[in-house]
């Protein structure tokens, strides 16, 4: 294979003539292989990074820093990054020391060496378009890189948006659909008071909806940058004007409602934005979760379990016990839960670790949120599409349950007080007896009238309050 | 001792005569011993229990649904209560099984007791003043208890809000006091550029400042209550107006912006809103132990060490090392993060724990919660006034540091370009020269004129660019 | 009050003249108060350092490094310490900063003022038995506190082993009680095939036992001390034979089998000890959770639910719906293991926070791991008395249930064969037939006398293989 | 592509001709594909799964279950699996519902088609050896994926632990070569008293090899098999003699000292034995970042920092800052920890998480064990061979440190008392000045002779008590 030499601060090294990063991705993969996990599994970070340096190449060239000719080199260059045409030329692994030093330099190299291709010359030939000077210019791996991870996770979040929107509108639908199915209210474990089957499906249809506006409130904290920051804030080795206008061209080329932080050097090494967002992922999977438990238990069965609804049969469930089928995709949406939930703490102690002018931890909080973003939205989509979609209710069944109950005996307490209701309860408890037969025949609490007016299908599932 | 006999659903108990609580109190006391720390420590959320009670009161009455006399005197007890006159009586360990119920049944007991008490009869005459027909009428402890604890929080927060405020403040004054101290900016450990003090310590106070709108933001989602859902969120028991009604008189009595949830299915069993705030808190904390961190490694020495601040002397630091005083507030303040990061842990176990229509950890999220507010703020409190407020710097020394440093020659970059920068570098590192002399005298790459017009005080705090 | 004056490094402070602790411990208690919580809640710990400070003494005084009448003294007056005479002046706050140094300067002042007292002379008169020149002599608190914590651990897990070990005892009778109920089996909350439920008690007794090992094994690296190691581990301001002696001593004194570390150097700074024995209390943890979960879920109705056994019902459980009885025990037990694994994390985040040559963050250890041990205490023995003690078995009903099950035609599997044994289940699940019906009476797959041969209780409990 | 037809219990289906797996995979990775990380990728699983199946055919054909012909095909082709032949043919998610299910099925479709084709049959020819019925005979995903996952993680804890002892022998070495180096010990970032950097190295040394013995002690706890519990522990399905018979051909083919667990219900549920390797694994991370930490601390500067020591330059520091170089081994090293730490919580909720007879989270158990143990591998790897082999002491620098610091005063404390000692320590703090020039020339509290007595280089790195 063809070699071609690149230099850098430690020395002199062979690359393959055809690649297109250079001598410090090189040092990179060398020094990081932790994870076996290359940049390029996260497409929308590699054309962050290519919206990042054709921003700040606009920006250098309109103030005059470096040759124009240059900077639309760059420019065309970063399109083609943009455009995903060198995605394979983004190897550095996703967890490396450096603080993205290693990531930068993968895009500056690679984008320098595009530019040089297109302007005639050879890789490698820095003199024409360099990736510090050029590439790199005005900026430094401490707001190039966290610029480009926040552009990453603002695109990333609309499509983990849009499957949780549609997950809840699963539920939505379902509750519509089961809105006349009466079944047993548990609180405990145990039976409590009856409700609408639909009723449980919206308030799921709720309960995530409610994370939309969390994840928007979460992208107006990432939203905000620090182009211009370059090492540690201050600014040096930018011009004065350069942070406002290189956010401007951001803007422009991400089509993205960015911001430019007004603290930059709080803004170069605080990991808030990402703590909060993951905070938020944390709590769409606890919720999720939950619903998962819950359509685990309401499936449960199908004799020895509560049976109330059906979850559609995915695969056999068992190598051995024939018939049997499991609630599989709840099962795999549990454990992504648990995933979300462990990233946060990785992420937690990423961002304590801080120290000084830079988080030094930035690429584990990457790997982090990029692993549960994905691995969320392919849960909310798994769920949505092989379970919560084909998800049959057992109506009979569970309205036979409820008039089994003793649960209803609750509706009485206005009528008969709360004591008499408990007596009648514990008796029927102790003796198996129904309810009805309790407080309607044997002790003639209530007249067979005042129960129908009672225990209507529709006072049960939205009970009006009935005075004594 | 004197004793009263009262009985519930299980049997009956003897009381000591002169207490207000009753026997389900009895019997929550028996049962749950897990802490031993009742719920007189959170004074704050004994209060709300009173709020809670006296606006059911007062929506009760309104409706008619019990005897106006009878709301009166409920209504007249709970201000005890909130005014805290019976604090001693509320003894439930703060970790109890029962999803709250132990605790809402303390507080329907209680101002059952002082009801009585006010209306001449005996304590334990609950036909008079019932603590389940009357005091929690048209409620469960499913939803008396979470509007009681999100009272409590939102009261509890204010005062966490203001040691926050405070302590940004704090930071901001010694970021004015030390604007013009130089001194060196690290990334990763190794000294990078030069920076102000000052800018330094203003972005701990930004830093922090950004926390109180995440306050403000989670506190929105704390001031939705569910009061009138009952049970599970069907409203069984209570009138139909009522919701709306108590939700009114609850704002009123406590001055508090609340309002009703519109799903109450979902609202009944949600925990969302405690695994934001918590979320928020650990978010705090994270930044606070940073900050911490920060100031331990930047008093570090006083020869051995980075030796750029002083911290106020508050104790000998040694049992046996003479003369060594240690930064034991900053140090306390990291032990308290750590506390509230593992508290959130186990406020996201119990939130994903909810089973159907109710989440029945809700006592340990509460005990999670409290704690940690009431820790953040003492610690706080604690660093403003034992740490921050009395730091100095040591200006001769961090500014000589930065002169004999290696990380000026990136102010070099735009002049003489980064490769020629980083063989100075390299120069100095090796021969323990500095860059001026190589620079300026050796290789003369500067002019004297141009170095002292790039290493201003004011050009080395804000580097202005300036152009080969 | 009377008071009296005594100075340290830092200046000079009045103190109430009666009480044993001095200016340091004054200091101490202004600087710290996150918790509220003070070290006399831990009266173990207390005890532990006095043993510390005896053994010290002995040893110093067979070493000849100060006066034997000082020497006795100070044996005398641990002596008191360790009979717990003298709690009520353990007043430091349970987190604080100085690595322990509070801690143990409020044991060296209470003594040496006790000491002082036994002498004849005034408290504070420190030239006749000196805090620091006397009792804590040849120490540091980087050998005096964690040796001091170990002891405290150490005789703690006597009593919280004692509790795991009953309750595991209370889950094998009640499995030998139940050895006859037949129940069905789940996997997944699908039903399985059938099993003993003595067996399903029994494992949770096993599961429970294999802790005690665990425990036992994290005890013996706990048992390894420093003493002697001083400052750092380098020993200095120690004899050379010290570190042995006082080691002898002190085995002698607590009657635990301890041992010296090494490494003194890294024995100094060094917590992994803790993080292992946290990780055994957060694993406990975990399994008592699952087991409470399983009770929940087993007692789950009592008619839309499992129903298969019955907790003994400790309160009403609920303040609206009458007859409720809730598993309030297994719930609070729940909570406490969020607790532990909560206290887990914040352990983790302490030991990580290590520097150098000391972990300063010992205190908020020793605060997770109490809390953790004695919450646990509590859990343990309260799930054993008010729960598992308890509990019947619905024997008729879960043996009906496994009868009309289908998950007994894995049963069939070995003569059918898996494909045949699927189609039976199939049609069982959509006609609602019986798995008996279809087998012998319909399709006549296995005759009668096989399946009696087959589906008898003990095979179903523990099945013999047949053979087709 | 040609197809072949398959079905199971929900169907028919077509698949590939060529590949080996079957219709219970093909729906495995239909339902699937949160992580993209397919089996594969753990050989060693892979290999187990072929173990497992091989001797369950020894077992059964020696029990006469089925066929000794389809036994030794299903022998020999388990032995090409375990060879690592049809890597490429494990496909299945790492992460899925059905606890294993989709693995095993994998598993025994593949096997099942190797054998026919060995046998001269189509693939899918499942009467002459099947995948349920032959190749999983007498297992259970339930005994089967856990026996075959716990092999798996015996064989990779192997390379672990010799990567973890290699690291521990590379700091000893360091500890070897730096043992005359003289250097300020710290506590609490302060300096404190002298020691040798060897100490401080072989101290790392010390904490890294007690981990030896905990992976050890966890390795015995991971040995422990459930072969022949199929479904729930009760062994249905199984012949009596099978459990032991399979276990002894496990330990044959795999050379490993496996051995049978005594309760089979509580083995086929227990995740205990994941909960305690994990437990050490977040130890061993605690450890190896604390010791990163520490190496990024005292390479810290090269002129404002500590200077102690010189980590080999790996790659040029920064995009920006010429001549930087930083300590980026050490830095992903700790980002391995916190993902490490993080992975332990996502498998403490997967075994909080099991329900009765089975613990369904396993698959998500055994990624975080997975990634966990190859990513700590490779960051021991990493972190000797490119960083700890390369450090360098900056012998002159941390001896000069010493001899001006104020905390060699506590050598001094035996002789002239903690209060001397102390206000010598205060008059150096506020002066400037050195202790030797108070305490010989101008205090004259100790002669130059005792002085030089006590300041030798071997009495500050392992001193000698000297009395007064």
């Amino acid at each position: 294979m063809a070699q071609r030499r690149e230099h850098d601060f430690l020395g002199e090294r062979e690359i393959p003539k055809d690649v297109y990063y250079g001598i410090q991705t090189l040092r990179a993969i060398e020094n990081f292989h932790i994870t076996g996990i290359p940049l390029k599994v996260e497409p929308l970070f590699v054309q962050a990074l290519g919206y990042v340096k054709k921003a700040a190449a606009l920006a250098n060239s309109e103030l005059g820093v470096f040759d124009k000719k240059i900077a639309s080199a760059i420019v065309k260059a970063s399109d083609r990054v943009i455009n995903g045409e060198f995605n394979d030329q983004f190897i550095t692994d996703l967890i490396q020391g450096g603080a993205g030093t290693s990531v930068n330099m993968n895009a500056n190299e690679v984008i320098a060496n595009v530019a040089l291709e297109m302007m005639g010359k050879e890789k490698g030939d820095y003199e024409f378009c360099h990736p510090n000077n050029h590439v790199n210019c005005s900026q430094s791996t401490n707001d190039a890189y966290p610029t480009a991870f926040r552009i990453a996770l603002m695109n990333k979040l609309t499509d983990y948006k849009t499957s949780l929107e549609r997950l809840a509108q699963s539920f939505e639908n379902k509750g519509e659909e089961f809105k006349q199915v009466l079944k047993m209210g548990r609180t405990q474990l145990q039976d409590a008071v009856p409700m609408s089957m639909g009723d449980e499906f919206k308030a799921f249809a709720t309960n995530l909806r409610e994370e939309l506006s969390r994840i928007e409130d979460s992208k107006r904290l990432i939203s905000e940058i620090n182009m211009g920051a370059t090492a540690i804030g201050t600014g040096v080795n930018a011009p004065k004007t350069y942070p406002e206008l290189v956010t401007k061209h951001l803007r422009e080329v991400t089509g993205l409602d960015l911001s430019l932080a007004t603290d930059l050097i709080e803004a170069t090494y605080d990991t808030g934005a990402y703590v909060q967002l993951s905070g938020v992922l944390k709590r769409t999977a606890v919720k999720v979760s939950k619903i998962c438990n819950d359509l685990r238990l309401l499936s449960s069965g199908p004799r020895c379990g509560l049976n109330e609804i059906n979850l559609p049969p995915m695969q056999p469930g068992s190598s051995i016990m024939p018939g049997k089928v499991n609630p599989v995709i709840p099962e795999v949406v549990n454990q992504t839960a648990f995933y979300v939930i462990g990233a946060d703490l990785t992420l937690t102690m990423a961002a304590e670790a801080g120290q000084l002018q830079l988080n030094v931890m930035e690429p584990v909080i990457s790997f982090s949120l990029f692993t549960s973003i994905t691995y969320m939205t392919n849960a909310c989509n798994t769920l949505r599409e092989k379970c919560v979609d084909g998800i049959t209710a057992n109506a009979d069944h569970t309205q036979q349950m409820v008039m089994q109950s003793i649960g209803i005996v609750t509706q009485l307490n206005p009528i008969i007080g709360y004591e008499k209701s408990a007596a009648i309860a514990r008796e029927a408890l102790e003796t198996g007896k129904s309810v009805h037969d309790i407080a309607v025949k044997e002790k003639k609490l209530v007249t067979q009238e005042k129960w129908d007016e009672i225990f209507t299908f529709e006072n049960m599932i939205r009970p009006t309050f009935i005075n004594s």
